[in-house]
């Protein structure tokens, strides 16, 4: 079974806004086995939506759509539907209802037109009743091919795709096994990756297929396997990744699809029953953000101390001023201070501390732009390393805090 | 002048990323008046590629291909390239002495074939080069239509995309003139926005086109004027939107295009000479982030305490835990004490709190999930909101750091 994704508005085309939908309905229909083909922006221009339709119609087997359907836009798409299926809106009597109720009963305002336009679809299609918005979904096929239009808001978008598109087609169609395998590793290149594993890469069987995912400081490699006895690629699967453990065990964090670092960070912590905290001066947050967005990270994360300015490093962390005199905020001095100081303070096992300088311009040391200091204090001591990311200030804090993510992830790893 | 953009990857087809690198290249051509026709991603595979080549070719004048060149994949591009062109692959001698230099004198290891064969590029390509990694960017032209391959990795696309190419088309190509104005505004729904400024959206005249932009908790509008007379196209552009502030003041909190309410928040400090603090529970440092991701954050962001567990809340933000007691974690005394107290120790004039539940289980309190308490301490007291934003678990993180940003706006605002 293949798939298309359209996504409709300008505001995607002029760069404005990310296209995050479109990536979210191809993780779910991949899981059931949907080959994506292609994935489409365009505008939101009647006759451009048309020529797309008519460009998929055949080719594929389903077409999602999304965008164009919120209440100041869905004429277009709606209209659109109406002219490619030969079709009128009517208003649907339980669409309507449902808009009411939500409009007066929730939100506790009158309702207006534009709210009870929501109600208006082409006449033959299948509504998909969309529970948390007023856009409803809608399900209409031509021939071969089956055009679905879904509200452009991620949370009304991803409640059809779960609870009502999805469902219907694994009770409606057919589809192959597509079984997904995914590693993750830290710390080396994509080309060094590659140079290490690359005899692994060459014995691959045909039906499985490798891709590499770099982003800076970590590879993601995927497997795909496809075809249509399961137990026969999920043993595939196995052996090959047994076998790539052996090369590359150093590096490999986890894998789960979904698995980051601090997942699994997450996962080490409650499994050896110990807590962190963090010290942040240059990451600013990021680290104890990324840490606390982890569902059931109250178990193993305390906390900790955004110490941005010098004074709070001094006055709340309790780093000696003479260090900082001496050495400058920006120093393993000082970033061996952090660490161990807000272990003590928030009574934890491990304690991550950075500080630097994030650029663009010099802040409260001399030290050059884009040097960071990572500290991780542990039950055994602190350690401390030195960086320099460079610029843009974005970069800094993100290789930042991905690299501290790894220094403690490996540290924990040396205790299990 | 028309462009396309192409993103090839396996990757972004089953979700596994989402593709930024499109909005990125979009936003650089939009600025200089490149109209974007439409951007497709597809999979690594040479027939598709070539009939997607086909289907643009005369279509736009430009196609920019990004993704497919890593050191693990450049091959099917590059090959692609050759065959669409009718060209073949040659070692270019410049790139090859820039990969070598990259390699073995910065990174200091001994240079592979893979990586020699980075420099390998169709014998009749315009190299675009690429200071800041090892794959080239490549220029190719095809009877009316230009084809640009580039990197995948963010950083070294965004280098060429800047350096490289958007003068490349400034000096070579004419353009009509594109403005945008983006108004944002905080704390009404699109709906209601529509509905207010409706008779001001039917007045606009024909060459400025409005969009929606709705997120949680906030509506972008933007304004498009496109023509030949700049200063005709600004005036209108001003006119319109001084009405348009005119009716909507209330909720408006700036007009820079890429001005979030942080970067706001960040201007209306500085101009004021005040300074702000955090103390997050449920928010766990994102709002910290947030803050000082912004250039010059530290001129007025000193820090905050991220108090994920309750007795990082009493020990180190000192909130009696008799308050704790009689009205849990959860609670508006509880967010009340966090920001009052680190608005004392961090010596700031602001502080922002957050503490709640954002599930998906029960934490330390009984509040129900979803359920998050705000406060702001400002010189003349502190004010506290309670909310409850659902579920999932991300939701509640990103609608109460984003709440919070709002609050803390409209506060400033009142002193200003």
């Amino acid at each position: 079974m293949k798939a298309a994704i359209i996504t409709i508005g300008d505001e995607i085309l002029i760069g404005q806004i990310v296209d995050t939908n479109s990536a979210f309905i191809a993780k779910s229909l991949d899981r059931i086995g949907v080959e994506i083909r292609e994935m489409i922006s365009i505008s939101d221009d009647k006759k451009q939506i048309l020529d797309t339709f008519s460009t998929l119609q055949d080719k594929v087997d389903i077409v999602m759509v999304t965008g164009g359907l919120g209440p100041t836009k869905d004429d277009v798409t709606k209209k659109t539907f109406c002219e490619y299926f030969n079709d009128e809106l009517v208003v649907n009597p339980e669409v309507l209802a449902h808009v009411t109720q939500l409009i007066e009963g929730y939100f506790k305002r009158p309702i207006t037109q534009m709210n009870k336009d929501q109600a208006l679809v082409p006449s033959t299609c299948t509504i998909l009743h969309n529970k948390v918005g007023t856009a409803p979904g809608m399900w209409m096929k031509k021939e071969n091919t089956v055009f679905v239009s879904l509200p452009g808001v991620p949370y009304e978008m991803k409640y059809l795709v779960e609870e009502e598109i999805i469902p219907k087609i694994v009770r409606e169609y057919k589809r192959p096994y597509i079984i997904h395998k995914t590693i993750l590793t830290y710390g080396q290149g994509e080309s060094l990756v590659a140079e290490r594993i690359e005899q692994w890469e060459n014995n691959l069987p045909d039906f499985i297929k490798l891709a590499y995912l770099p982003n800076p400081g970590r590879v993601r490699l995927r497997l795909t396997a496809r075809g249509t006895d399961k137990e026969e690629l999920e043993k595939a699967i196995e052996d090959n990744v047994q076998t790539l453990d052996a090369i590359i065990h150093d590096i490999i964090v986890g894998y789960e699809e979904n698995e980051t670092i601090e997942t699994v960070i997450g996962k080490l912590l409650s499994k050896q029953n110990k807590a962190i905290a963090t010290a942040e001066s240059c990451t600013g947050g990021r680290i104890a953000a990324l840490l606390s967005a982890v569902p059931g990270s109250s178990g193993y994360f305390k906390g900790g101390v955004v110490s941005y300015a010098t004074e709070v490093k001094a006055n709340v962390l309790g780093v000696p001023q003479n260090l900082i005199d001496q050495f400058s905020v920006v120093s393993a001095e000082v970033a061996s201070a952090m660490a161990l100081n807000v272990r003590s303070l928030l009574k934890t096992d491990y304690a991550i501390a950075t500080t630097g300088n994030a650029g663009p311009s010099k802040g409260d040391s001399d030290a050059e732009i884009g040097t960071v200091f990572i500290a991780l204090a542990t039950p055994n001591g602190v350690i401390t390393e030195e960086f320099n990311f460079g610029q843009p200030r974005e970069k800094v804090i993100d290789r930042a805090t991905v690299k501290s993510l790894e220094i403690l992830q490996k540290e924990i790893l040396k205790i299990v």
